[in-house]
């Protein structure tokens, strides 16, 4: 659950893979929403800004969001530029996030580099992230749709509850599923689905085909955290770039640890009491808690789990234009489980 | 430096003060400001949330900020009500500008009580910072002015900007006048300035009355800031409720100081380097800073800037009805710099 932007599902591009075809469709809107970013993060009158800002926006992420937004509103039949001030809006929330969460959680690697606030200070962090989230809302007023600026200011306001909540509930061995739901919705699946809903407004698509691209991006965006939260146990480090059990270590209950908390003889509760509520984890713990895992098959129903938001997020599509980019979107539902094979 | 809400420069409430013949005259509006800031700061999903705001939202502060707003708008005599949500819009933002400052400053005191981050900790006070933001922005998107929402957001951006500036700025004694000001602007004028601007837009104001309650708001702000920085150093610590020299304590060069500086034989320069630039102080060099701004005249210039500064306020409400808000605006204006005497 460490990871917000969850892009450890993903690997070294390579020509087959959804969001690479992605990518290559969306390839002269990307390069706009690229040179806008690169624009609207300077800041004349504070040089240390763009310095942090580059580390992350130029780190080489997936700009998966910001694609999301290019390409509802493509799929829509979307002629304009707005989606192009969209999908920067959307990339500046996420990273200002990103930032704040590096004050908050200590993190000691995003995207394979050192955080923003070891290299610099928590202070640059908040500041920053400040000002990439005011650069957003600039962006988005100047597309004059108050639809979409509600849309945007809910998510913000989701995306913020779901951090607070998190912070209480993911050391609290009485965090069910349901209250983890809501945290992911909120960390993760807000901005998905904002994204998406976005294109289809800005496109002006019917509002059938708006809430459609609404509850993909929510579904996508629930997999995609699951999927993440998954690969923290059973991911190859090499491939995601973090170390398995980093959120064992850090005392942070996602839905494998839940479903084995939920199965619990007392002993094992105990055990998750000392290591996830109250911290005294000693060696060999990260094997017991493993074990345990195992045996209660957190793993396969997590996995399940996964695959049912990816199989919602498809069914979603349905109503949606049947073109090339709706086929993509559906491949990259498929894709973000499929790598839990 | 420290007080990004300035409120030290007025004390407790007495008949007299012009913000309180503003609050008197405002009372049933501000009734509607605080119901609407209590329902829109709770959280279903966050319970946190309201534990850390109502820490800063009920602490008493005088709500210069959405007074302003409220003053405005009826001062131009405005009888709607997107007035209320525009001044809870601009208490969100200055209070999550607080808890943002909280964290970066360290600071051990605000408002006469701990800072949040000191009974909770830096997370609670960027994730409720940030809730606090969206919520405003929710609150402004709902007033369905354009106008209003990108005269928020640029404020918003000019605001993290002069943090972000300060923190590369204070410590270095190239920093002058002019950079003194951008700060200034960025950390306090601009909330101020967009305070008063919205009141007049939701009224429909003329351009040439906006403009004036633009400036009046940016000349109150910089006026506010420079006679906080000045009691910094000869304010009373009961009246304030600081430690006098609390600037210099934490390195921060502010007007005082750099008209010191400026004026500074090498021997000085050296001494200034030492305590600001290096942070090597050692006992009695509070009173020596002193005793070098007092051989300069820095205090009595500084004086000389923020009362020239309120005479730009009260000089750019000519062209506005001339009612009584008008002239309790006028007067607030005096009382900033009275105080100085």
């Amino acid at each position: 659950m460490s990871s917000l932007d969850g892009e450890r599902v993903m690997d070294a591009p390579s020509p087959g893979k959804p969001h690479d075809r992605l990518a290559a469709a969306l390839a002269g809107d990307m390069e706009s929403v690229n040179a806008l970013i690169r624009t609207r993060m300077a800041s004349d009158h504070a040089p240390r800004i763009p310095e942090v800002t580059a580390h992350l926006v130029e780190a080489g992420g997936k700009r998966l969001r910001p694609m999301l937004t290019l390409a509802t509103a493509r799929l829509c039949g979307y002629e304009g530029s707005s989606h192009i001030r969209l999908a920067a809006t959307v990339e500046f929330i996420h990273t200002a996030t990103l930032l704040h969460d590096d004050v908050v959680d200590e993190s000691a690697q995003r995207r394979g580099r050192p955080t923003a606030n070891l290299l610099w200070d928590n202070k640059s962090s908040v500041l920053v992230g400040d000002y990439l989230f005011a650069r957003a809302f600039q962006l988005m007023t100047e597309t004059g749709s108050l639809r979409v600026l509600d849309i945007l200011a809910n998510a913000s306001a989701t995306i913020a509850e779901g951090e607070v909540l998190q912070m209480t509930a993911a050391s609290d061995l009485a965090t069910d599923e349901s209250i983890y739901l809501k945290v992911v919705r909120g960390k993760t699946a807000a901005l998905f689905s904002a994204a998406t809903q976005v294109g289809g407004v800005i496109a002006g698509a019917p509002d059938a085909q708006v809430q459609a691209l609404y509850d993909y991006g929510d579904a996508l965006g629930i997999a995609f955290q699951i999927a993440d939260d998954l690969l923290d146990y059973q991911g190859d480090a090499n491939a995601t770039g973090k170390n398995p059990g980093d959120d064992f270590r850090e005392r942070k209950l996602t839905l494998p640890v839940i479903k084995a908390v939920a199965r619990a003889t007392p002993d094992e509760r105990a055990f998750w009491s000392r290591c996830i509520e109250k911290g005294r984890q000693e060696a060999g713990d990260l094997d017991h808690a493993l074990a345990l895992m195992r045996r209660h098959g957190s793993f396969e129903a997590t996995r399940a789990d996964a695959e049912g938001w990816a199989d919602r997020a498809r069914a979603a599509l349905a109503v949606l234009p049947g073109n090339d980019l709706r086929a993509m979107l559906d491949d990259l539902a498929g894709y973000v489980v499929a790598r839990l094979a």
